[in-house]
């Protein structure tokens, strides 16, 4: 209950603060039979890692992940995957100045008040560190998933977007620049914007965009546990997250139904996807595809007015290593969140017919 | 794991199709000691119900709401509520036409794919009718909060747009037109869109926008179960849905850090709200809202060409009587899945430490 | 949580108080495509049912059960299975001396301590009328399982028991007598031992044994959630019981390991069963059989002392019709829950390797 | 889904085999503001270590538990705790001969049944290593509770049965002697017992009785998540458990009603207590107590006949080093059970009135 599971049968369990000793997490429900590849699964790692390109975070952490456990013989055994990201890099004296500090649209006053204590160093459990226990999950599921592709890549950072639809995009692009934005020329640009903002000491939010490829039509609950909605909240669930669109998303809701309705093609793929390829929560086989909005990381480098856990005005300001963007490592967690959701629903529908 | 349930300690179950004999569900996990105000339930139903406006579908269907258990003598018990409301008005024959018609945009097509049967008569379990379960169980979880007031209201339809932020509308405005948009020269223009759009046998999409306020500091979990992780799902989950943003939202990730920060007052409060209420996944005291966009509704009256079960290209009308906007009626099914997230995570805090 | 649910993927909540409009419950999971024989189901009831003979409650109710959705042309089509029993024959007045008292070896204290109010006619939920949903539920899984075999008979009432192993038993006697057990000369000692206590205005104990047959091997989960486990939670659930054992149970704490270890065959079964049926949490495919042991009927027509609500103490008689044992008709409940285990592990098994 | 994780609210998810790298688990819901001891964490780990005894399996490893999470400055932060415990002493080759084996009354056979695919050194998962993850947060449990107090003991090994009922016991005697039965004179023959067994390769089962007092009225949930069906489950996941009663338990089923019913004094406690502590599945503030059967441990070291993985008959023995009864090392084992279900349900009761 207290929100530190993700997935109904194929199920991530994550745990570690940010300075503790480590971080990591338990898979439990990953099926049995799958010969895993463990250099794809630190590959992914390095994609979220800090310190991989000049505009990001320039910590260095190896983060290494290490399995304790569910594999055997490179095989999954059907029991809990039990993984660990040991903690090497934690500067703790970096964060003494900000133990009573409440940093502005960070949590630390809202941890404050729900739990009474924290641990306050580099933001504790709520450091999107945590991430990384997802990353190495969502690497796992990857390769359950198989022929599934899920690609993300960024397709905005502040008011530079990427304009061209997905279809005309490719992919194999995204891992050639270090914003992960498919488009060269749009990617030089975003890269700029960011080193500008990053000389001010400043940051900036973004968006990235996700597509999901061959998945079997009839994936997703119809209710409560629609298919949209489940990714939905695993982006939310996503640190610095703000919204979620799918399909036709936000611009849909301006458009009349005349226009909006997908027309099927006589194999049951449709025309037009402005459904997203979910219809009544439900995949219908056409590609998935859906955008998050990011905002700006909150800690800037600029000196700030806030208040201690006393309620007294204090300064502070930002030291130590932090991105000034934070889409281009986003890119792999949302692929991850996205991998984990697709693996529960393969799993989810196993049981739903009686053959 | 059906997904059939919603909430982790105020739980909701719902079941029913829309034209089988009646709907209804189960709230397991109510607190006992409520006394509970039937007509402000009923009420609710009432502004969700068919028939209410000339601007919603004309079907008639008094939409009454009966208890059968976990109240007595006007409290809960804080053993489960079930309830039922009858179908009275399903004119099956009305769907006889589209037995083996997958209609465009709609689940026909995915939940063959899924199930291999289905229920048509309706849309079957697909329909939006099932959101009336959420309105009761809704109606209770607004009972439980009391001082935690949850006002949902029509921000677009279409390209119409509520241009004033929240705080400078009265929320006692909403009920007065049948859009159930507080701006009363935008309403009119609103309701004058839906209407020209019915004539055409069209339909059109919208926006609503949800405040909560009164909301304690401290609700919500830090990881998976986000507080607007869990919102977002909650209206992802509603019919029609493409998209959820909180605070800043989509335009959040435009911005610069330095101009995104909520800058606290000494009382923990902050003088901007861009966070939307919520850091980190917990609420901080400050308002909480959002935006739910949804795309017009798929059964148009205009004639389409679609396919059946067999892959055949077949010749469609809507008939029967539908909605042209669905954002009117919908208002109070927002409020009511964000009052079944408020009063779950309310429960959930009480054992959040240990005092 | 608050335990009104049981079942993973095949489940099932209930809801209804034994003296409110209904009880009830949704099945939400099973499977779609299973065409129901509802006579069977009704007929499952019927065990079960108040004034069905002479060493049972003489209360008539007809426990009709109606179904309002998750069926459609008498097949299931994957949505939630809602149903309801209307309680007819419920004589309130019959508890109003009751209203205040603390009844001993009943729930009214408990609950009362639990909640701080209850609906105190005829025990409300806690009346064993609740498990007439469970019959219902349990009477689908049997149908879903199709070829596994669940009985469950009377072994002991009292001191007088069963003698012989099960093999040597015909299940087919089970039904051919009010007390259901398969041995007709112990059946009529159980019989004439029930009605010489009834007369007494007593009430007696007893053991209900069931036995699986034809579970394939592999069901069940290896640590917290294994196969007897959760069967062991499903039989401690129903009202009345006090103990549980399986395949070996109290006897093998007694043994030897040579002499309790099972013998493999070439072909995997074993030459005993002491496991019975399970080997670490997971069934083997061989039969599973298990014992279930009931109280005496807490409500005894002799006069009682005891306390009221404010603590003080008062006398009180039973009245009303009340079973002088519950073992006869709680026969088909004990293999509804078996059912309803089988048939969640039967999904839950689906999962778990990568084929 | 896949049965690693125990509790709902303070909920513990474990991974690991016997001969991985490390066994651990994560415990999630455990309230902030706790200050650990952690010396008596590790402490309830050394009753449950090999080597302690003559009369326990003589590997010899350290069992030491080192936490990653959850705890800052020595108090809970209501983050997860994540925990390992390394395997530092498996001798892997010690069951190179076992490897296509399955050993009687063992899981292999079911292992392989089930996932296709198992770790067979030392059992792998199925290991009863497992439950050293259940003492660590079983420990952490019992600091939570405070004031409740577990005491479980050796209650019979084999024939020989403690025949005291507990109120005449002294708890403080448990821990004088290696069997863990407070009566020292039958503790003498236990041990006597057990020793003589182990000469002649052979195992014994036996029985453990756990009481816990001081717990208030009002836990437990009135349906299927009855308190001591919770119980049950967890002691019936205890490896090796056969059978589990509380209260009267199987004696109760051969009584009156007359005889068996608590009577009530007037502050509520009862003047018996047959119903062990519970009724109606809620606690009533009198002590809770229940019995556990353990079967002899399926690993002796005579010679045995058994199958491999091609279903050859083979023959073989067990070597290495192995318990000749697994009570006198269960016993912490069974406490820690008792302390998370106890745990559980004290937070499950926060919510469930409206004050």
């Amino acid at each position: 209950m207290a929100g530190n599971s993700f997935g109904k049968l194929f199920k991530l369990t994550t745990f570690g603060e940010s300075h503790g000793v480590a971080i990591g997490g338990v898979i439990d429900g990953c099926p049995a039979g799958i010969q895993l590849d463990l250099d794809a699964i630190q590959n992914e790692l390095d994609r979220r890692r800090p310190g991989q390109s000049k505009i990001v975070t320039q910590r260095k952490e190896p983060d290494t992940v290490e399995f304790y456990s569910g594999i055997f013989e490179g095989v999954t055994t059907g029991t809990p995957i039990g993984f660990v990201i040991k903690n090497t890099n934690q500067k703790s004296k970096d964060y003494s100045h900000i133990k009573d500090v409440y940093r502005p649209s960070h949590a630390d006053y809202t941890y404050d008040k729900k739990y009474g204590v924290r641990d306050y160093r580099g933001g504790g459990r709520s450091s999107a560190r945590e991430t990384a226990s997802r990353v190495v999950a969502g690497a796992i599921a990857k390769q359950f998933l198989n022929s599934i592709n899920i690609n993300a890549f960024t397709s905005a950072v502040g008011n530079i977007q990427l304009d061209k639809p997905y279809q005309e995009l490719d992919f194999n692009k995204i891992e050639t620049n270090v914003i992960r934005c498919p488009d060269e020329t749009i990617a030089e640009k975003m890269i700029s914007r960011i080193s500008e903002i990053k000389k001010q000491g400043d940051t900036i939010g973004g968006v990235i965009t996700c597509v999901i490829q061959n998945v079997p039509a009839g994936l997703g609950e119809p209710v409560f546990d629609k298919l949209h909605a489940e990714l939905g909240k695993a982006m939310l669930s996503i640190n610095a997250v703000k919204g979620f669109e799918y399909g036709s998303g936000f611009e849909g809701s301006k458009m009349l139904g005349s226009v909006h309705n997908d027309k099927f093609n006589e194999d049951g793929s449709t025309q037009t996807n402005l459904s997203g390829g979910v219809q009544g929560g439900i995949s219908n086989g056409m590609d998935i595809f859906f955008n998050v909005a990011f905002k700006p990381v909150a800690t800037t480098l600029q000196k700030q007015e806030t208040i201690n856990s006393s309620g007294e005005t204090v300064e502070m300001q930002g030291k130590g290593r932090h991105d000034p963007c934070v889409v281009p490592r986003a890119v792999p967690i949302v692929e991850a969140m996205a991998a984990l959701v697709i693996a529960d629903y393969m799993l989810l529908r196993r049981q739903e017919t009686n053959n």
